[in-house]
């Protein structure tokens, strides 16, 4: 891996991507003491980071791949994302969903484009679904996280924010399947000034935590979060990379979620999901290690359900 | 009134408010067929457009009036503006609110340091209290829409948007007291060209379309509307501009606030008060006028109570 990766990466990506704005609150760094930069991806291309690293994926395509597809199964953002970035490389995305993802989920990936197949509400399941499509149409399967590709792709948030914010203390980013925390650190190997990566992750997926601490992939038997985002695990390819370029990983509670959220949603009046509210819940659930810090947090998303808001 | 008025407010009010950003929205464009570009007041300081005027008016204080304070009555975005705007100049700021207001806006007055008069919930009453702080303190008093300074360093906001974007066909702006639609029109006349100001209002406070229809300021019977903020009645300076300077006014249903709320909240991850979505929904309800057009719309805040949303 070498910074000229990701170099090439931002530039590549860069047409079909939106270079998001950086946000800053007095009101919260009054209450955390530190010096906070927020990058807010919840402004992105199909609402979430996630865009740019399935557009990086799908750009790396040769033209017989990108002629039979991609196919991936998720049935959050990386879902809508990989829709978005394959209609823009005229390439068609099949969709593999559980059958009972909220409608206004499999509304978003139709209206993008992506063609979905529903499946039991299970891993195995989803896995099974799209080895199915792979082989039927030949399209190339892009993992939503554990994909170095995507991973790259999602490390462009932070090397934007550090282009901005050079001389950031901290980056904090929320932890799922780790894509965009293992991109997050070889950005900020590459790009920061001693900045270390920090992942904020719920008490109850804390698998990112116990997997840190065991050296090996770990499983959550729960998944009681408010941050849906974040119920995914690690793989075999983003893991490696976390061990190597991530600091630490801070835990917080679900109350502490929904307080951060509403910090954000009411000082900064941006509507961002509850798995970028995890990333503020870390800096405010440790002030001393960030007190007098100048700290990034990227926003990882704003796709909400209106009618099912903690508040 | 002359070009050089507004450009001076506009040099003196830069150091205490912020330039916001201006946004657009693929999707929304789309649904309206218009080019809508949004000038984001909601991240203003104070959460709304309201802290340009009152900083405007402040800074017009003689030393001696400024030792005396500055007093209004208000229990919606203005008083928190004026509080702010105050403290910035060393000031004190007495702000006259009916003892029912939520007790949100009085913590948010508290906290910028405004120092709360309650009165009963009448008109007489607020105007009653603000007579007698002038005449115990000396503090002069400004009022929330109806002055002229407090309307000019309103007029800033579209002042921002036409320098970016010089060729807007159009700029709707919600109507409440006047002051923002007025100060608009002044700076579209001055900067735009050919740029037409429509004011979007809620049938169910229409005041201002009846005041421009009849020729004289017009009451409203009932106020049964969820855009709270426009609840206010046009004023003798407000007025005669909005007559000179303002093309028209589009009314809107409840439900049209709340699906153009909920629009922007969705698409472009924004946290706006339901008036900021009058000036949407008026664009949505009058399609035809606007395809093709070049369209400013003013979000004028972000302050709503999230335990209160309409969806």
């Amino acid at each position: 891996m070498q910074k000229e990766v990701l170099l090439r990466c931002h530039t590549q990506i860069l047409p079909y991507i939106h270079r998001t704005p950086i946000f800053t609150s007095k009101s919260i760094n009054r209450m955390s003491k530190a010096d906070i930069h927020f990058k807010c991806e919840n402004f992105q291309k199909g609402g979430a980071y996630k865009m740019r690293g399935a557009t990086h994926a799908v750009l790396q395509l040769t033209d017989v791949q990108r002629d039979k597809g991609v196919v991936t199964h998720s049935s959050g953002n990386f879902a809508q994302a990989l829709s978005l970035a394959a209609k823009n490389s005229g390439c068609d995305a099949f969709i593999v969903m559980p059958s009972t993802a909220p409608q206004v989920k499999k509304d978003a990936v139709a209206e993008y484009g992506g063609k979905i197949i529903e499946c039991e509400p299970t891993l195995a399941a989803r896995e099974a679904a799209a080895k199915t499509i792979e082989q039927e149409t030949g399209a190339t399967f892009i993992h939503p996280s554990n994909d170095l590709n995507v991973i790259i792709g999602q490390g462009t948030a932070a090397m934007e924010l550090l282009e901005e914010q050079p001389d950031l203390n901290f980056i904090i980013v929320p932890v799922g399947g780790g894509g965009l925390i293992a991109g997050t650190g070889l950005a900020a190997h590459y790009f920061g000034n001693a900045c270390k990566v920090i992942g904020g992750e719920p008490f109850e997926v804390d698998d990112a935590f116990r997997s840190l601490k065991s050296g090996k992939i770990e499983s959550n038997e729960t998944a009681n979060t408010i941050a849906d985002g974040l119920k995914t695990q690690l793989g075999d390819t983003s893991f490696p990379i976390m061990q190597r370029y991530v600091d630490s990983i801070i835990r917080v509670t679900e109350a502490e979620i929904v307080t951060a959220m509403r910090l954000i949603w009411e000082r900064m009046k941006i509507v961002v999901e509850p798995s970028s509210a995890v990333a503020l819940a870390a800096v405010l659930s440790d002030k001393n290690r960030f007190t007098g810090k100048k700290v990034g947090i990227i926003i990882s998303g704003g796709n909400v359900d209106l009618k099912k808001l903690p508040f």
